[in-house]
């Protein structure tokens, strides 16, 4: 995309690239060239490196389980410095800038305390900003209720905040620094002829996100698609263009697979012999969502004599406590005989819109990892995404090949 | 004062008090328990101790002259952790609390930034807090200007905040937490056998303040003064009475002399032979507060010819630029030949609301320090005090045979 008009940027900086002071100052000096650009800048900063981290540990040494109101106005703090530090620097460099605080804004989320969700972004203190050339630096991560309590958005909440801005402002472009170039077709750590992805679609980005790919918060995709904001994935370390996430484009679809993913320390549960009558799957897992266990992808097989086999996975972490709990609250439905668990699994995907309107990609997929002697354990597919549960020891192995049959390595 | 009915109190613990998770634990514990005697309870804190100079040091990494509101972001962060902290405590005690930023409980200043002067404070949020038996911690040093951005009121002041939320509210006492048991008739650290006074007025406490003695920042007692709010400094350390700043009362006018104080590291600058004509003294003086440079006592005396000779004290720290500045801002009025200063000295002074009914205060100050060969260099009095400029090697000695000398002992 070029630029040429006046436009409306909006950009996020995350924790590293404002990690320290003279981060700072770099950051102040790449913003104030797009301004000079003739385009008017937002910029949504994270807390430095670290910050959030010794603030919650502050909150952790008073109390184990902190009250979440208060945890907000703690954890809110980091953004704060990092606005008001960032203001300064971009002065200092000859421009002009104000710091906005969510409440200064008005980012209004619901009271959810520490996962608030945004529901109203107020322009109008930005708009000013523009008017009088000033930068806008706005505090990422946090909001305000409608009682004027201090809200976060959760982990990663800074980029939820850009796109939201961006939504807002209907901003040209919403540009996400990171410290990689973009978005790969795999983890370029894993598979080495990984290329770039150039564009790729909100529903891609969201199951490769969701998959394990680091770069974006879900919640963040999830609004760009909402309000059709177009974000763009890039390095703060040069000027190269990254990846932009986007509507769906006719040539996707010319694209069978846009990337491949694996999600590592999987554990997988298997309970024999359970009831076949309705609700029973529920009465499963009920105690494990009210213990915050997040289960994910979930088979069932039908057997003989009304009986039959429930499969899933869980997060290795998780693995003892929810046996412990199915062991202790659904003894009835399946006795400790019939429990069985298996550790260091791992869950590879291919994802890619061009599935919806091509057949045999799972079939394929399937003949690659055959073809390498990878056992598979368990598949999901959706639209879009066909995953295989393997051991974890092929993982890496997996990926190659998936990267290779599909025909994504650079120069391919 | 016995406390014995329900009552409204307001608690203020600075940096010191702070300084530790273990040290907010330890407030909290002593919030609640004035909360279980059936009072309501307003707490007001400081940043940690430390944590407002390494703020306000990254800020000077980036720009050695901020932005003053941008400096206010960043440095009100400090008590918003504490704020957020100290309401987890009190919750991990066993009670219920509520934090309350400087925009939530609205703190309305001016919008002279680093140095914001309170114009309103809404009580309804604190009031909303008792009614639900809740203690209101509320930030201390830190209100929103009538736009929103928030504003800082100066070193110390937190002291401020909460001599002006017990104003609003009509609080029945303010109690300063500090390090010492209260205010003393002289330093202990110099005048061992100084006496903690019981009960003091605003007069005295602002004359006392403003000429050394750190226990209480000046503004706050002025906003004491004015809505006669009862102040209450006392150790953070014990349960013992501190003193009780209040409205001056019949039988403080029979003590001549409540304290005793020396400041240290003052210069003086002697200008003989300037013009004797109207304004010369404010031409003398402009430059140097344009400077921002503060000069105290002041002093003229009529020589022959036309001519005067003008003295002034002045911080040490700013005499060589004050003497530049004059040099060559004030060459006509006063060649460099006739320009003298000296420095090392020290300006002690006895303070008193007895003062005002009884003669010969001055006169026993000048025997005193005469019986001891100290010389003085200028002289400055007010209706309630009487200050004398002397050598500062002087100045310990000086404050003891004052302290002795006008019968301020413990036991005397």
């Amino acid at each position: 995309m070029e630029i040429s008009a006046a436009l409306v940027i909006v950009q996020k900086y995350g924790g590293t690239s404002v990690g320290t002071v003279d981060r700072i100052r770099n950051v102040a000096r790449r913003v104030l060239a797009t301004q000079r650009k003739g385009h008017d800048v937002v910029v949504v900063v994270s807390a430095m490196s670290g910050e959030t981290n010794r603030l919650l540990g502050l909150a952790q040494q008073i109390s184990p389980i902190p009250d979440e109101r208060e945890l907000d106005v703690v954890a809110s703090t980091g953004e704060q410095v990092t606005v008001g530090l960032m203001a300064l620097a971009i002065h200092a460099e000859g421009g002009k800038a104000t710091s906005l605080l969510g409440h200064q804004v008005r980012i209004l989320t619901d009271s959810a305390f520490a996962r608030a969700r945004i529901q109203d972004i107020d322009v109008q203190a930005i708009r000013k900003a523009f008017a009088a050339q000033k930068i806008a630096v706005i505090a990422g991560f946090q909001g305000v209720d409608k009682d004027g309590n201090i809200t976060t958005l959760g982990r990663g909440g800074s980029d939820t905040s850009a796109v939201a801005v961006a939504a807002a402002l209907k901003a040209d472009s919403c540009e996400i620094y990171t410290d990689v170039d973009g978005v790969y077709t795999a983890d370029p750590n894993v598979v080495r002829n990984a290329r770039k992805i150039d564009r790729i679609s909100y529903e891609e980005m969201l199951e490769l996100a969701s998959l394990g790919a680091k770069v974006l918060q879900i919640r963040s995709v999830e609004f760009g698609m909402k309000y059709q904001v177009p974000i763009h994935v890039r390095s703060s370390f040069n000027d190269h263009e990254g990846t932009w996430v986007v509507p769906e484009e006719k040539a996707m679809e010319a694209v069978l697979v846009a990337g491949v993913t694996a999600t590592r320390d999987e554990a997988k549960i298997t309970l024999s012999g359970v009831p076949d009558r309705p609700g029973v799957q529920a009465e499963v897992l009920r105690p494990l969502a009210e213990a915050g266990i997040v289960v994910d992808v979930i088979v069932q097989a039908h057997i003989q004599n009304g009986r039959t086999n429930l499969t899933f996975t869980l997060p290795s972490a998780d693995l003892a406590r929810a046996k412990d709990i199915l062991l202790k609250q659904c003894a009835g439905i399946c006795p400790p005989e019939q429990l069985k668990s298996e550790e260091n699994l791992s869950k590879v995907s291919v994802v890619g819109v061009g599935m919806r309107s091509h057949a045999g990609v799972a079939l394929k997929m399937f003949e690659i990892l055959a073809k390498e002697n990878i056992h598979v354990h368990l598949i999901s597919t959706s639209e879009i995404k066909i995953s295989c549960v393997i051991e974890g020891k092929y993982a890496e192995l997996a990926v190659r090949a998936l990267h290779d049959g599909f025909g994504l390595a650079a120069g391919a």
